[in-house]
């Protein structure tokens, strides 16, 4: 007997930018395990009597369990039980995703991914702008600001990320924004290109900050805080100036 | 007296992959303008009495409505009415959100951006694979393949385009791939590079198909339609192989 493991993305924060989805396969879990940023009232629609495992794991931290956490996914899975995976945002963007596959694939359990609202859409409508605009960003990427040690991840393609004509989302970039700011000033970027600073999106205490990367980068030099933020630059539309 | 209008995202298709919080807008709208592509069974969470637009218009097709959309939209706030936009997928990536915001903020008319689930969350969902990984796939970036006269868009940065490790999610470029995949070779782009084909993701008519860069812009060579298609391209994870 076999169980299987759905991959549920639990959104940005808000409880209510989980899907219906998500919510179905919550309420019908025997076990779940989830992140330090997928729990509180998202973990309410779990059924009384289903297990829930913490398996909390910030990025830019060493994360010496991840070997632990898919032996418990297998664990889980080989009793028969029906589990669910919790992952923040969308599962499938910087939701670490791949080992966790290898393994359940390796055992022999099947599993499904529920897609969700990843947090880049939600700061950039909290920000009441949209991602990409018709003549001035075509288009749109996302990068994480942080390898599994927290540095700047090696072989980034720096002139893709000074390009003034995309928007670029830094996921967990915060604390090496002063090292990747100076890449891309040196790579052409003007100094001036509008950034927004986007924290605990979509929660209570969310908050936004207009800056441009050269101010940013003079703000977040030295920073150590790894509380969860993004970083929006480059083609931002000018709603941004009026609301954030 | 000024109305509200909420830009509700409605997801890929699956209704099922709206958010609590869309299906709560639906509820207490009193007129909801919406797309051909989020329509039926998401229509369906609006209250009995409420006044239902179609606004269709597919990407890729000459839009003369775009003013038109604007114009009925502060027309139906103006009144007073709690308006809700519905855009699909995630409202702000590919949604056209500028032009219906420039509108409304000129028309002084308060607005707001609910989130949702993009169709390159649904498709990677859809064939088990994630859209980062994290020592092969670090960027992942979305463009559209068709401007508004349904043309590959003017300057596109190919160079970054052209990077094998990133994943890159190209929205309805179905009709203009071959002269992306052109392009993309050229700017050095490995032609045996893995691409996928996803036609009306989350949905009961959804189809996966792996590829080449090369054979699929063979395939698509002179291809006229516009359906719903996704192409998902670059450094995917070896899982499209066993799924797609």
């Amino acid at each position: 007997m076999s169980g299987f493991v759905s991959f549920v993305s639990s959104g940005p924060g808000d409880p209510d930018l989980l899907t219906l989805k998500a919510v179905a396969r919550l309420q019908a879990a025997d076990a779940v395990l989830f992140d330090d940023l997928s729990s509180g009232p998202i973990l309410a629609h779990a059924r009384p009597g289903a297990d829930l495992v913490g398996v909390g794991k910030r990025a830019g931290r060493p994360s010496p369990k991840q070997d632990h956490v898919s032996r418990l996914l297998v664990d889980y899975a080989k009793t028969g039980a029906r589990v669910v995976r919790l992952k923040s945002g969308d599962a499938g963007i910087f939701g670490r995703l791949e080992e966790e596959i290898t393994a359940l694939t390796a055992a022999g359990i099947g599993y499904e991914i529920i897609p969700g609202v990843t947090a880049a859409s939600a700061a950039a409508a909290a920000a009441g702008l949209p991602l990409t605009r018709r003549l001035t960003s075509r288009r749109v990427q996302f990068i994480t600001g942080a390898d599994v040690t927290g540095e700047l991840p090696e072989g980034l393609n720096f002139a893709a990320l000074a390009d003034p004509a995309a928007t670029t989302v830094v996921y967990m970039g915060k604390r090496t924004f002063a090292d990747l700011a100076r890449n891309l000033i040196a790579h052409g970027m003007p100094p001036d290109t509008p950034a927004l600073l986007a924290h605990a999106v979509s929660t209570p205490e969310q908050s936004l900050e207009r800056h441009t990367i050269h101010s940013l980068a003079t703000l977040l030099q030295g920073a150590q805080s790894q509380t969860p933020a993004l970083i929006l630059y480059g083609a931002l539309a000018p709603e941004v100036e009026s609301r954030a």
